[in-house]
């Protein structure tokens, strides 16, 4: 694997970027990515200014490399965004919609400009609007899902759409196997979430964990179903009784669904988690984190046992043609 | 690519399966891609058994070269089945559904048995019914699509569970990156449908095959719509105005959808093709062909011209890290 001029610039051994997966995304999950010569990367659009001034102060204890900072264009995101950027964070990433009108400001300040893109169409948009880096994220993919189309597919589409633009495959990327067949389709790196769930470093739920590392594919969900406070937005989760449920009284609309309103579980900082909320469980929830939305990708079955995010970041690099150091095209 | 043992008894060249696309599969496609090395394969399901003898007479008289014969658990296929046997055919495989009790005179005939899965407990029970060879059939495919699961992350997860037994990646593989990402995954060989969509040899309508070299992913379609004929079976197509009509009208169920009965299309024998009626055009049919059931795959975007079968086969093939002559493990 050569690594794409906008990744060296980065400064990156390895193209693997760990998926921005919310909550569970720590910054001690993220600076061991970008400590092993990853790329690790904070979800921040549902923190605050204040707790995102305070988690990149974190991160610069942890690590002196470059990390991503995602947002969600769902959400009111400007402020953020100003935040992230006065912080001399490196790699800016959209999802959820078109992030074009803010690659001027992304490049101002310096930093790598990414879009998450669901279809071919959002990945030539994205390319006319000056992003320096496409991330195609197929339907595989754990948490919210953008598009419809699969990796296989999508990949080598978009390759050929916004080329010579580096492309990473993201949805279903969980061992070097994934690795090795997403640049075997042409992408120049890979955007990674369901392995890091395994990750020891990572914000999650023991018991999340635990279901994580004995699920299969066969035991995501595809749906709407966790709506609450994102609506409109279909999302891969595990199986549960709240699914099962659901799909037993025959997949109603809200606000009929069993068990409506009812808080399932409690944050630390004593709020309640209603059911069908989409967020999951971080560690430290209390009560039925099972009802809550579990986030994996079909890939699941992949992820065998909890690692070192070091471990994680290196196994997958082995899946790369050519392994560190990289060499860099420029 | 190392030839798996059943496949090296075909005496195939390349493990390059071409996909049973219904009667697209014309005997002329079919021995082509067998007389290139590798394995042409024809759908019986709807063809009546005397249909099927003069089939593979006339198979005989263009190939000497191992086929297959498709056939779908939805219909019934016993005598069919027993034609093929009786006719020597060499490779059986089923879809739509558990083969398993078929097993036992498939391989007392000699020939190989072939599962297609669309999930990884399909799998496992594949394998245990005896199945030579698993072909592991992603979302992203056309026509009737059996699981969820996207080739990418269902392929690994399918080889983890039942190996040693080979596997085939089937679902969005349509140039030589997939086939080298389906190597990458641990498959044994490929799957491939819509690419022969283009074949020369292909009986499929010049409309129909203008369009499939003329759309791209983003503009397929995977739905239950065309249900006339094989009901509760999803299956993807082209974005067509029949399939755009129905969207705009809420995705109405039967019989209340747009144009409901109306024949579209008729067929050389004068025989006419309902709306929203499951078969897709082939050459001999006339009128408002592209109001028909339009099969294709995710990955038609990587279609780009009208080949001879044995130039797709070949550019294909290439796509293995080790080309012809293959060996073959035993």
């Amino acid at each position: 694997m050569t690594l794409h001029a906008s990744m060296g610039r980065l400064g990156l051994t390895h193209p693997v970027f760990q998926a921005p997966i919310g909550s569970i995304a720590s910054p001690e999950l993220a600076a061991a990515v970008s400590n092993t010569g990853g790329l690790g990367h904070l979800a921040c659009t549902w923190r605050s200014p204040d707790q995102l001034r305070a988690l990149f102060a974190a991160m610069a204890g942890l690590t002196s490399r470059p990390y991503g900072a995602n947002f969600v264009l769902d959400f009111p995101i400007d402020e953020r965004l100003d935040v992230a950027l006065a912080h001399g964070v490196r790699l800016i990433s959209f999802f959820w919609g078109d992030g074009g009108r803010h690659v001027a400001r992304v490049k101002a300040a310096g930093a790598v400009a990414v879009q998450v893109i669901g279809s071919i169409e959002e990945a030539k948009r994205a390319a006319d609007a000056g992003f320096d880096l496409i991330v195609a994220q197929g339907r595989e993919a754990g948490g919210h899902v953008r598009g419809s189309l699969g990796t296989m597919t999508l990949v080598p589409q978009v390759v050929d759409a916004v080329s010579p633009l580096p492309v990473l495959a993201g949805g279903g990327i969980v061992d070097r196997r994934g690795v090795a067949a997403a640049e075997a389709l042409g992408a120049s790196g890979v955007w990674v979430g369901t392995r890091f769930l395994a990750a020891a470093e990572a914000n999650i739920h023991p018991r999340y964990q635990e279901l994580v590392l004995a699920s299969c594919g066969d035991d995501t969900l595809y749906s709407e179903l966790f709506d609450g406070g994102w609506p409109n937005a279909p999302l891969r989760t595990l199986k549960t009784a709240t699914t099962r449920n659901w799909e037993a009284a025959g997949r109603p609309s809200a606000p009929n669904r069993p068990g409506e309103g009812e808080i399932v579980a409690q944050r630390s900082d004593g709020s309640g988690v209603p059911r069908y909320f989409f967020s999951s469980p971080t560690r430290d929830v209390s009560g039925d984190v099972e009802a809550m939305a579990l986030y994996v990708g079909e890939g699941v079955g992949l992820v065998h046992s909890r690692e070192a995010a070091s471990v994680i970041v290196a196994e997958l690099a082995t899946g790369f043609r050519e392994t560190a150091p990289a060499k860099v095209a420029e």
